[in-house]
């Protein structure tokens, strides 16, 4: 079976293994700090390659930012890396293919190969972190669309009378209602409305100090108000990924990202399937954890 | 150079023609009326394809409601065709391939191969009328999802706190706000809220009385209630659009339907350009017209 090189460039560090075209991790997994120069990444990026050169194909990078149609570079300016990063033609790293992607679009190939979404047809993943983010796999294809910048789900509008602003500028993006930075700005919006936050725990902060730990602990803890917060957040979510079930009919929404674990999957998939003009989708939660980046940078490299 | 026989079924009328493997109509484009009963749909499209068998390798049909993932049955029940249409099999027509779509991913097909959307990598097609329909080819593949029900996006959701029932018995469908009945939508609304409508030339109507017509009419005649109207209901348009935008990054969005003729292009070009995050759309308008769904059937035929 062939072998990939799957690298996953993150802010703070870089992880990387072998992995075979099931989506199967077959060596150990590596961690190295990411370097604070473009040049040095890129060095970086040749010795770990180096190293294992003769074991592999490919090689498959998982990048933030916006990657090109050639997958050869990251276009955009991604704020957790360096100047000169977009410069970077990582496909003089080697004269064996590398293919670089965008992390969601790699965490989508990876659900859909070895994770939550294998065996599937069509796999929609969602990820929920600071931000939302996507990618759609149907017919084995992942949808990149014209400029390989397709899934921006969470700029989708999900009020159209310029609500409330969003972190990027824009007006009623729906990760500015749905994301981690979505459930502050509901705590935040729910201490001044709600009757229930005079006999919250929290009724001594300010409005905007509330965080995101706050209320998903406030949940443990029985608090209403935090409870009350909650559930407007999942209903924000909702919103959103019923209208993306019935954009895309996917059989299966996989959850993944930082707030992931906090998600009601079963109630999300119940009203899902209650309302949707498509049926039978499921909610799942990813499987593949820290490695999905370089899991599905190495499936999508294999092409 | 290949031919398909491609066949438009539609409530009132069958529409046919031979179509080249450029999306080209070779021959004369001909009509019949649409039989009232399942069985004889079935005949007549019998003796149509029987007509024509010896002049083309294989035949698409265009046709309202859900198709089948194998494209071989139209499994939703449509109000304008008869009952027992969705028990058809209409791979059971002739020994050569017939290949079943529904209309707006074939209008989609239509404008990809030889409309408006000719030359473009990634066509994203909206067909506005009564309601909001849509299709999607990206790479030359159209995006069906997991049962083939995929670009529903007249069910996509522009607002999240449940402010306006849509026809369907949901809330806040984008064709709710953004199709025809939506702008009836908007002329109600308006007519209870906008001042301008006291000196509107339609003060004398109730306010569910003003027709989708009467505000396209009024814009002509510089009534101020009517302009105010239709800049909601582009606003509403926009709203959707810059969030499919977003979700499929297209080369252009082609807008299609009894309403596209009245929907201004420029403006939502230049608005979604300034604000989505993928930019670079075009946005315009369909140019295969009735012979949409035929074309696109026969498009989509040739595999």
């Amino acid at each position: 079976m062939k072998k990939a090189l799957g690298i996953d460039i993150g802010g703070t560090k870089i992880l990387y293994g072998i992995v075979n075209e099931n989506g199967e991790i077959v060596s150990e997994v590596k961690k190295t700090f990411t370097p604070k120069t473009a040049d040095a990444i890129f060095s970086t990026l040749k010795t770990i390659i180096d190293e294992h050169y003769t074991e592999i194909e490919v090689v498959g990078l998982s990048s933030a930012g916006a990657v090109n149609l050639e997958n050869t570079k990251v276009l955009s300016s991604t704020p957790n890396l360096p100047d000169g990063y977009n410069q970077i033609d990582f496909s003089a790293l080697c004269d064996k293919k590398v293919y670089v992607e965008n992390d969601a679009n790699c965490a989508c190939a990876a659900e859909y190969k070895n994770g939550a979404g294998k065996g599937f047809n069509t796999v929609l993943m969602i990820t929920i972190g600071t931000g939302i983010g996507g990618g759609v796999i149907s017919d084995g294809k992942l949808f990149r669309g014209a400029k390989g910048n397709a899934l921006e789900v969470g700029s989708m509008k999900i009020f159209a009378d310029k609500r409330q602003k969003c972190t990027c500028g824009r007006y009623d993006c729906w990760e500015s209602y749905a994301s981690g930075t979505g459930l502050k700005n509901c705590a935040t919006k729910g201490a001044k409305e709600y009757p229930e936050f005079r006999e919250s725990i929290y009724k001594d902060k300010q409005p905007d100090e509330i965080t995101t730990y706050d209320i998903t602990d406030g949940i443990q803890k029985g608090d209403a108000y935090s409870i009350k917060v909650f559930n407007q957040w999942m209903e924000y979510m909702y919103v959103g990924l019923v209208s993306l079930t019935d954009i895309f009919n996917p059989d299966c929404i996989v959850i993944s990202g930082g707030m992931c674990s906090f998600v009601d999957t079963e109630m999300l998939e119940q009203k899902i399937n209650a309302e949707s003009v498509v049926t039978d989708v499921k909610v799942l939660r990813a499987t593949t954890g820290n490695n999905a980046g370089m899991i599905g940078a190495a499936v999508l490299a294999f092409g």
